[in-house]
């Protein structure tokens, strides 16, 4: 295959530098202590937000809160040395802890050491995967993802990781059902035995986070503190409520007396050192799992990543981000955590707190470190409702009704993909669905291209410049037609084209000469040759000549190569379409 | 989604003649005397080539012979009368008979009589398949195999069944095997208990049937003959063969001494009437098989067919030659036979010996029809050998090596595709290896415009065209600059773009305008505009101001739908990258 990617080489990163393979040796080697009060500040308000979050995503995947809060110390570290994000923070995340609990769901019971034991292979599964991933540089697969398919997807597993928080709401005892339909009929017959003191926690959580979300920053301003000093206050809300909620439990001994579930015993002390089992059974079992994890995992850390090096001018490269997430996730698997990745809102505060480089994560994990060995106890009291209205809170903001609207305005296509991978979410399971939702869009693309735009053009004006006749006044020769086919001819649209092009000859029985205009053909295959060679025989014998015009580079090599260019006559090839044009309707 | 299908509608027929449903009422109500003869020359030859490979084609697919014979009878009426070519001979063919062979294989002893209700209800399903689609249109989806993986599945599929005679040639008794590679092993191990006579009537059949396909015509024009009657008799290599032979054993008594295996009891009279079981697990079982029977069935049939009615510029209707072979594959499942298409080589003596209209299939039913009726018992002293030596000489013209080479030469990803589904083929068999090849066909082609080729273009010359700066001696102005994208945007490459205009203005850091000429530009979708959207704010944030040249129509409406080209700037977009160029150079 002719290679067109020469033109690619100006962009990405030199392979050779070792700080394309070590980023810290950029930042760490020599440290600039201005540096130091940024990184320092915004790892210090992350760990506040992600504290409570990491509990709350650890009961999200059906593990236990400490899981959550190992899987915020090591892998921290490791992406903080190795990840080319300056501001991306690593840790729990919504999505891949669905992602978790429906990958583990079917093969252990929430809670079970077999369960645990399982979240610790997905880790090392999805870190190995990451990691081959970026080593042999397919970094780019994400792009098979459109944005169609993203917020379809985002916004279905939002309604599902909604809908399964509202158990801890209701304090209610129901089983996972199968789908999100049928996780609502299971909550709707359980609403009898809501526990009222426990939905009232949760609902005064909701307030005083929907309070501390859009209601504190503008008042904080008000009284004077800079808009900056008040973002960062408001996203204390996670925190206040735990420490709330917590307060009020244990004073009232609403766990005992009132049959308000919490958090229960957290051990203390550092991660426990773990091997994931070697058991290929349940390995294969994870697989689909740990490849979604993966996939999802890096898409969503990347878009953020991107987003915020952008602010800045930085680069991320998207191969280093891969084995940044991958030892991130491996680091999980052996310290007693489970899946990682780069989480949107609080990368959005580390960025907006100062972080400067990868300090801020190592910062942030040292006082996850020094909460899960010196603080533990104190979330003995901890209501489970209030860790479900954090998540809540944290999962509106994913659900996007703007560019559903928008993508459907702009193109049916695309927006039946979004509708597409949004229905097939809720109804086929997140890791189904989201495949389903890739098949649709590829197939609507390749669907697109099977049946090509194509039109008659000719000259505008005066101009050498050729456009559709049915769309611009132009000029046109007796006895010749110009026809420009807008696709890269290959095996799928061979035929349309063929079917065209003798259809358009037989209704213009005068026509002599047949230009066609290459500008929009990026590429002709193999199946596409034989189909010009034998359009040129069939026309040939109906008395029409073929020409072509504007034929690109990379095309003319390769038409050159296999000698059709000679076959087919220099002189029958122009650089032009109005060198063409000047040509035959003088010979016409 | 913006219709670029406007412009197709010259082509294809008017759906409102009833000629359009009913092929034959244009040309059976007003029979011309002077197609006559040709008719039925064709129709006579024909017969004399289909009785024997009918009976082989059974053989190969694990039926008895009969069964080859009831399948050539009504099925050729029905398509005489309702397919769109004149000179397609359809009936039972080798590649579809290994597809039955393999589909029934694991569900079924061949032989039983299980294995025979089954081969009645794949040709159901085939046929209702095939009917579904022709009715609702789909005959489109044919295109999307291209002639690398028909290729490469054609000469692996061939490879197969020539392994699959050879038990027949050697006269020893194995089982089948799942693989081509296991296949061949169990034949080694057999090779013992050869049956020396066996051996020598394939391999004098082999002589026979090669020497009337090269050496016969050559010869026959030498002493006098025309060349087309020598091309006719040179088919009646397979009726020699079966008369020799069977002549042969039923004289020395060589199936009870010698113990070489014939055909056996053929019975006489009229073809069964059939009921497909309505056998849902059964039908479930045999779906795969069905489908893969139709897609395969029906662009064989097709390929023939086309290029046969080229020939005559006569036109073949895609949905309607799926009706005709679906009412064919319908015909053979309630009167005894299996599944049919349309054959290659029976297609082009058709062609060659003159049949004008669907009388001249008609004619071959109605002769194959007496040959059931009263000459079956001529068959029981025929060898299995010869059959065998039948189908090794007609599918080693299946086997290419000539499109590999071409392909290779011309492209290394169409190429691959092809030797992808050659190997898929032979490893996986032919069902899953057909499919395996259409998914890397399809993924090739994605990766590659997930890459496009982009040149920074400039003025050629005096002239208005803009080719590539690396290509052609052209000018540029200072301070502009301008990119041609060679592929339509899309989710899969929106992110190399931006990458690489990124990238380049960072390169240029004296360029403060950048044009996008977009002639190779066929549609932009929903996360292609995001970008450019995205791009024009970046690029202005470095002091870049975007543009656009040659914006095709189709893309230009949609970009004015969402309002993107007023948030652009009218004066943004030229409509010719000449016009781009004047003005910018003016105001740079």
């Amino acid at each position: 295959m002719a290679s067109p990617l020469n033109s690619s080489t100006q962009t990405g990163r030199s392979p050779w530098k070792l700080s394309a393979y070590l980023p810290f040796t950029d930042w760490l080697l020599h440290y600039r202590r201005r540096d130091f009060p940024g990184d320092l500040l915004a790892g210090a308000i992350v760990a506040t937000m992600l504290v409570p979050q990491a509990m709350a995503y650890a009961q999200l995947a059906g593990l236990p809160a400490q899981v959550g809060l190992y899987a915020s110390i090591l892998p921290l570290g490791l992406y903080g040395l190795l990840g080319t994000s300056r501001a991306l923070a690593v840790g729990p995340v919504a999505i891949v802890s669905l992602l978790v609990a429906s990958g583990i769901g079917p093969l252990a019971a929430p809670g079970s050491s077999e369960y645990l034991a399982l979240a610790l292979i997905l880790a090392l599964l999805a870190g190995l995967i990451q990691l081959g991933m970026g080593l042999v540089r397919l970094g780019f697969l994400v792009n098979f993802l459109s944005h169609s398919v993203i917020s379809g997807f985002t916004s279905a597993a939002a309604l599902i990781i909604g809908v399964s928080q509202l158990r801890h709401l209701l304090g209610v005892q129901v089983a996972s059902a199968d789908s999100f339909v049928g996780q609502l009929i299971v909550l709707g017959q359980a609403l009898g035995s809501t526990n009222l003191l426990t939905l009232g926690i949760g609902t005064v959580s909701l307030g005083l986070l929907l309070f501390f979300k859009r209601g504190l920053s503008p008042r904080l301003q008000r009284w004077g503190l800079s808009p900056d000093t008040s973002q960062l206050l408001s996203k204390g809300g996670p925190l206040v409520v735990v420490v709330i909620s917590t307060l009020l439990v244990w004073s009232l001994g609403l766990d005992t007396q009132a049959g308000v579930r919490t958090v229960g015993a957290v051990p203390s002390g550092l991660p426990p050192l773990t091997t994931p089992a070697l058991n290929l059974a349940q390995w294969q079992a994870l697989l689909p799992a740990a490849l979604t994890i993966s996939f999802v995992g890096f898409m969503e850390s990347i878009a953020v990543a991107k987003s915020l090096a952008s602010k800045r001018r930085q680069r991320i490269d998207p191969n280093q981000e891969l084995i940044g997430l991958g030892m991130a996730n491996l680091g999980a698997a052996f310290t007693g955590g489970y899946p990682v990745t780069g989480g949107f809102s609080r990368s959005v505060v580390n960025f907006a707190a100062g972080a400067n480089t990868g300090l801020a994560s190592i910062i942030t994990a040292a006082l996850v470190l020094a909460v899960v060995l010196f603080f533990t106890p104190l979330f003995f009291y901890l209501p489970q409702a209030a860790l479900a209205s954090i998540i809540l809170v944290a999962v509106t903001g994913l659900i996007d009704t703007d560019t559903p609207r928008r993508i459907w305005r702009y193109s049916r296509a695309d927006g039946f993909s979004l509708f597409a991978t949004f229905g097939a979410v809720l109804a086929a399971g997140v890791e189904a669905g989201l495949f389903l939702g890739i098949g649709v869009s590829l197939i609507l693309y390749l669907w697109r291209t099977s049946r090509p735009h194509i039109a008659i053009v000719g000259r505008l004006g005066d101009s050498e410049h050729f456009r559709n006749v049915l769309r611009h006044p132009v000029t046109t020769a007796p006895g010749l037609l110009m026809v420009r086919v807008d696709e890269s001819l290959y095996f799928a649209n061979t035929r349309y084209l063929e079917e065209y092009l003798n259809g358009i000859v037989a209704d213009h029985p005068d026509v002599n000469n047949l230009v066609l205009v290459c500008s929009g053909i990026n590429f002709i295959d193999a199946n596409a040759l034989e189909t010009l060679e034998h359009l040129q025989e069939t026309l040939a014998a109906a008395g029409v000549e073929l020409y072509l015009s504007e034929v690109k580079g990379p095309v003319f090599d390769q038409l050159q190569r296999v000698g059709w260019i000679d076959k087919l006559g220099k002189d029958h090839l122009f650089l032009s379409s109005h060198a063409a044009m000047a040509a035959l309707s003088k010979a016409g």
